[in-house]
């Protein structure tokens, strides 16, 4: 039904190349910077992710004969379309690794390749970095607040239409622990989970029957919901005596689910009842409208609540809902490119360039990352990009590159990962992160600095066009 | 890569599907409403998307030979799978048609199946028209600032993930003329254009012959960007450079497009600089973060703008970013349910229904959709749902009946219509709505309510609940 062929692109991409291809000059090779200039939430990090699935996607991109027969009808020229019809990627791409913590502005990955391919990729590797990587981060911040109690993604009926595929993946990797999201589940390896809806004590005359009827039907991971008629009134203790009648059979009741209500309360009373009934081993689930404010508001309230369903505000990383990724000219043509503009923050970087996270040498970070021409060597200071009178010593730090090879002439180079391991992988990168970059409100600012060489460079390019 | 199967569902579906199926229900039939609570944007209306496609998928949906066995992993019984093995859809959908205007807290869409296939299709039911009414919707409030000028969406690169593919449908049901995205394009018949990037220009050393090359590669559409280096100072005078060389090989330049600064001023000036270039008939492109109120505001500050192009606040639906669209049981197992709450606007309403569209002996809208029995006649009176002091006589109004079978058992009964055809009757249908729902502040409330005997049939269930 949908499929990632290479129309999965803008129309300007195609007309672009279409002039590249007629002007001799299909054969270029072009450098193009994927970064964002913004973080999301007004935090202080950003979880990068969506890489693994591009490039899969990327290594077998192709123009099929639908996609062809269309193009056709679109105006292309036939020795251009016979082009596309040839058309798979061969470039290389250098990026940080999945998971990985990553700051404005500067490189988080890079392509290099012949023009058209490189255009012709733009936008679906806009279209899944800016998307995973918004999820993640929301994930992350969620995970931050919840410490070490279970989430799960229950948001896929409230997802941006399949865009919900790629938002489960995400949110693994930002720390969550499963999904209800069955596909994802099937696809990524995520552990899934379901319990029960509104509708399935409703098909029932009353709630301990429907109660009874699960427990039977699906004894193994039972979750029982009981917040139809009235949580504390009937939901509970109906609970109550089913898990009871479980334990006669040897089963057990894995946990009930609160939807509504005063979750704070309801929690903290339910777990009271439960206790007092000798269910000390069933859990407390809650959900409805949850995001990392409400949880840590409800925890700070003291609330009893063991696993967290999440939905709409994770799916959709509300309330920023888009990452503002830009993909730039930085080499082209056998130059170095950069786009000018009234606003210095928005001038591009030409080259290119490696990017060094910085470490003590007890291998600590130290808050900063570097970004250098490709082949430099020897970097003794690092300048803000913008503001030149900040500057910071580098030369006694160490530099642990972050873009690393992860496509080679078209072949998909990247180590093999589980999701599981892209997300502990996250979450030790994110532990070496101090606390003050991970606060809510005004967090310290990471520092994103260029070599002097870079800032020549960049410099000397922007007389040119002053000229 | 991304396929519809149906475990496109969440895991809760398949759970509660397997107790149905092991305690002799899966042949009980359930009726379904979709519906919202909330209007996106705090609007006056929301425009209906995503039927045609929604349909097509149920009407193919199974569970593969991939789903059979990780579900296999997932401990459901074999005598279950072995049903899903077989699983169709073979139920009845009732529906408003595509592109009407819809309103809050009233049946849009009614399932009618036996409850596992009900069940079954909830999660795709909800992930696709959630986020199609509120795409359609956010295109139809930049639609109505715009007026006849021309709409592109440009917002793939923003989406979320494959979402953008039917964020770009649903812009079209809104009143797009077109968009960027070429795979939304050639699977939905939509125009689609594009022009040139600012990594095209960088390319080369210097911006005519980048423009020079552009008109020449790809003449007959031909948009030049022009904010590169400088809009007025270079940018518009190469791009008249260019129009008239385009002129002396009888060829025209399509437009010119601005994607930065203050669009109202350049704009303005662009304009007197191609008209004084007898260049009256090149038009104006703009985008650079657009959305229904910056439209507004260019519009009344004399902006001269004939196309925009809009991205990520039209593909997003930002700021809202989702629909709060829910699935409701209103009948099983041969009677009529209902969810009572709390909070009386979320009780939900029994029974089959019907809705309609009151209209005057004109024809003429009088702002109301009355909630009925499916088989119900002869109804004198519509109530407020929740304050029954609100009444208004309908007996001398015409009635017309808004939920149609769009689908009989199992087979897709939707008349063929192209994706033009919806946004014509979506712009019909919408131009019947008086002016005081469409205005963004404090829009006119349109009046839903609903019948005696619907009333009598939701208080006698409610009662016995209290009992």
């Amino acid at each position: 039904m949908l499929d990632f062929s290479a129309t999965y692109t803008d129309q300007y991409q195609l007309a672009m190349s279409q002039v590249y291809f007629k002007k001799g000059q299909k054969d270029h090779t072009a450098i193009f910077d994927y970064y964002f200039r913004k973080l999301p939430y007004n935090g202080g990090y950003a979880i990068f992710a969506g890489l693994q699935d591009l490039l899969k996607i990327i290594e077998n991109l192709k123009f099929n004969d639908k996609d062809l027969e269309y193009l056709k009808k679109q105006d292309f020229d036939d020795d251009f379309l016979q082009y596309l019809k040839d058309f798979k990627f061969h470039g290389n791409i250098y990026s940080v690794q999945e998971g990985d913590v990553v700051f404005p502005t500067r490189p988080i990955l890079q392509v290099e390749a012949n023009i058209i391919e490189a255009q012709i990729i733009e936008t679906i590797l806009l279209n899944l970095l800016n998307f995973q990587t918004l999820i993640a981060t929301k994930a992350s911040r969620i995970k931050l607040v919840s410490g070490e109690r279970t989430l799960l993604d229950f948001g896929l009926r409230r997802a941006q239409g399949p865009g919900g595929y790629y938002a489960t993946r995400a949110a693994i990797i930002g720390g969550f622990n499963g999904t209800s999201n069955v596909i994802a589940g099937r696809d990524f390896n995520i552990p899934v989970s379901g319990t029960m809806a509104h509708s399935f004590i409703q098909s029932y005359d009353d709630e301990i029957t429907a109660f009874r009827d699960f427990a039977e039907g699906r004894p193994k991971d039972c979750v029982l919901l009981v917040d139809t008629y009235d949580t504390l009134k009937s939901g509970v203790p109906n609970a109550i005596t089913v898990a009871k009648e479980m334990e006669d059979r040897g089963e057990k009741l894995m946990a009930i689910r609160l939807d509504s209500g005063d979750l704070a309360y309801l929690s903290k009373q339910s777990r009271k009842m439960l206790d007092e009934a000798g269910l000390d081993y069933v859990k407390i689930a809650a959900s409805n409208q949850l995001e990392e404010n409400v949880i840590k508001s409800l925890l700070e309230q003291g609330a009893r609540i063991d696993v967290f369903g999440v939905g709409t505000n994770l799916v959709i990383g509300s309330p920023d809902a888009a990452l503002d990724g830009v993909y730039k000219l930085a080499y082209s043509n056998g130059k170095p490119r950069i786009k000018i503009s009234e606003s210095i923050v928005k001038v591009t970087l030409p080259h290119k360039k490696q990017v060094y996270r910085l470490r003590d040498t007890e291998g600590n970070c130290v808050g900063g990352d570097l970004v250098a021409l490709f082949e430099e060597d020897n970097i003794k200071n690092m300048i803000h990009p913008f503001e030149p009178y900040k500057q910071m010593k580098v030369d006694g730090l160490e530099k642990e590159a972050l873009l690393k090879p992860v496509m080679e002439n078209g072949k998909n180079k990247l180590e093999k990962k589980s999701l599981q391991e892209i997300a502990e992988y996250s979450k030790n990168r994110l532990a070496e992160l101090s606390i003050e970059y991970k606060r809510f409100n005004n967090p310290h600012i990471y520092k994103v600095g260029i070599s002097e060489a870079l800032k020549a460079e960049r410099d000397k390019l922007i007389a040119s066009f002053k000229n």
